[in-house]
């Protein structure tokens, strides 16, 4: 799907502010609350709106967080991500290629819960070397 | 704030889908749809819920992202993020303490911009290093 | 067991001296000597104190001593642990999953009997890489 | 002071057991609890015996602990260590001269203050790098 | 300047042999070898081809070559590329920001000449690190 | 092939612009035309001059540029090679030995072709490790 | 063997000057040449002195030196050293157990036989990682 | 000084065995014994042949060895070099620019004694980064 001016504007409002009705939208962009509509359920429909969320303060939950460097058998990285896409405590998975394939953001509810995860995702097959470094504070966070 | 398990629980619902009504969670949970409400306000008044926003597929918008690890003179980090927090480009700020003091994740329209920002911040006074990592694709984002 | 303020006191007095007796410490704290006495024997047998022990000057035993960083087999670890806890010579054993899955204190009464040790730790199947470095000083230890 | 056969089998006990007595300690080695008695003061007051202390599960303690990878000015590190050495926080000290000039134990009772003191060891003067490495498990100590 | 489909195939084929008559190149595409003619000299005045070149086999000419990474104080980059493009020594220079700034390629007549060149480089104001690795082998150039 | 002074003129005059005639280069150099001819023939045949070519402004065809570090099993590099020679993308191919074994320039259409790519020559057997380093500017090229 | 102070004197003075006579030794410490006679076979004889040689300024040999750091499997270090020690090219083998398990100090005639020497030490069964460094001088040897 | 065959054959023997007369190597050759005089004195003019020394077995001496890698600021390395030439304990000096600029090797009677030793290269000016690594064993030395 192709994005225009007005779209990424929509988006951008609804980014900062997820529950501004779509007559706030038309109004501040000029365009009938019905195109806002129509164009939100098709950025929706094609996946550029993934879901419709909140951003919360994980520091407020008094859980833990870490960065989890992984590096996998050469040609194999797919193969082991399902697995992590299915873990409750893995937030974040993005592919890198630098130094270690991926960089993975954990939570847990305690170090002990984080080690029990970092030793579970070591278990999968073809993981071959991580590295955790545990995040002390989170400045900002989109 | 101290929460609860029925905060938690409404947490989780509004993470998966921000749009569900507090009739839907009341529903759910059992509870009066004005006790959700008054809940969801007190989390937002503490800063529990920092904001209701939408998830963006930003493969979709054609960015550019990378992982910047980044280094500054001991003892003065904290007077190099307010220049690092008003930056568009900088989606997110972790602090670290590993081999790197901060984590940052940046996104930019292209490579071009993204090499702008980079020396931009590396002229941010205090930095001593950096290292940027691009991100190849993202295989899950919260 | 849950250890409340009193306990963690009669721990510190302890560990400064354990050969203070448990009339000093009722003193101290203002609490009868029997007290002290019901308190620490239940936090040996809740294994919150493991031992009474000397802290040794090993410098003045004439030894040598090193910091083993040590990575495994990922998934592994834990068959590694019970061949080093055996060894006189490893001191302490410490789980990081950093660079590095653990890190061991190695003392030896030799260079030529740390190597033999590093050898040995080197052949314990699963074991990976190991970076020996030498410590020069102990400026504090507990 | 130079240590004799016997003085290390009586170290060897009270590393073991710190409460054994004198009598015991000369029953288990064939000599006069006068002659065990007079050799530990010697060894006290020559500081091969630092103190009696108490080996404490500091997981029992709810403590966190980390290592601490400590870089300085080269020539400056002696300037820094005092105050490493009066921090609580700081367990042990130990000087390398490897990739890093030191490496400490760290102790906090929580992640927070583990930050806390992280800050303040990078603002002591001639602090260059530190490199935080959060210890998952203790599987031995002495 | 936006280039087409027919300037990328003349492109290539001059690539893979500069001296290609503009009458073959038009044969090959079935345009006249004047449109031929006038989009060469479009893309040289555009400075899309930067210069007819011909291909040598350093190895014949028993040059040795080294690849030398290189890190300069934050923010100083671009004062310190004008020495380093007047050198004769230095035959490519990319931006990297990865763990190091930059990536050089150095050739020299042999290894002292190249030791020079190092020593001359690490002098230029800024420089903070450099690290050369010697090239054993080049199997494929373009 | 031993080349004398004239040849390496002419592979000078050649390498800055290879379209000068060989009038020309034998009028600056004062030698016959017929000579610089049979000279650049016999270089030609003896794979001293790899090819005629041109140099172009890869920023210009917007492509994306990468180094990339790899690492195979010990002893098996030669087995490597064909596989990354014959790639389209793969610019250049160096040998180092260093703490990677090669270092491989790449351009790609786009960081997901570059991504596509990165992950082809992973699947290549025996290689064991990649480091993708992303080029951000050329600012020196020959 | 035990070596006494007169030992390390007649050491030094060879050391400094092999070709100095057992007379002139003799007279410089105040023993007879006898004396010295016997003391140098002895110390042959128990390998504390492993030969006679010279030192030879090896750039005037026109000779290339690298530093070639080597990893194996662990556990297989001894059996790797034979084909180590067997080489011409191989001047110094030291044991390490850093980030890697063994140094060496390499020389060939040439790059190009450098290269043969790695390639062939890469071949050694057990070999995993090697890491070469260039000697660009040496300013000291003994 | 051009060295032609005969010369690298004489060196080749006096390095085997340093007191070989020059009747045997002339034997050896199929030359005069003068011959052999001539060109040896011509070399040690020459500084080809820097001295005749013995190789010693530094583990019968007890010494404690290990490799010290140095970085110093850019462009002063030159300045630094004579403080180390000059040093008892530092047996070899090697300029590499690697990820460092040199390595050099220590020899001490102790672990003390080699710590006194880093401690005082730390402290000359420019030393910006030090690295030790214990030598645990040498298997050949020439």
């Amino acid at each position: 799907m192709k994005l225009d001016a007005t779209d990424l504007k929509i988006l951008e409002i609804l980014r900062k502010d997820a529950r501004t009705s779509f007559t706030e939208i038309g109004n501040a962009l000029g365009i009938a609350d019905s195109t806002v509509h129509v164009r939100v359920e098709k950025m929706i429909n094609n996946d550029v709106i993934k879901s419709f969320t909140i951003n919360v303060n994980s520091e407020a939950l008094g859980k833990v967080h870490s960065l989890l460097m992984l590096d996998v058998t050469p040609g194999h990285f797919e193969e082991v991500v399902p697995s992590l896409i299915d873990s409750e405590n893995v937030e974040e998975i993005i592919e890198l290629h630098g130094a270690y394939v991926a960089a993975l953001k954990i939570s847990a509810n305690s170090l002990a819960e984080m080690r029990d995860e970092i030793v579970r995702i070591r278990k999968i097959p073809n993981v071959t070397r991580t590295e955790m470094i545990t995040i002390l504070k989170t400045w900002k966070s989109t």
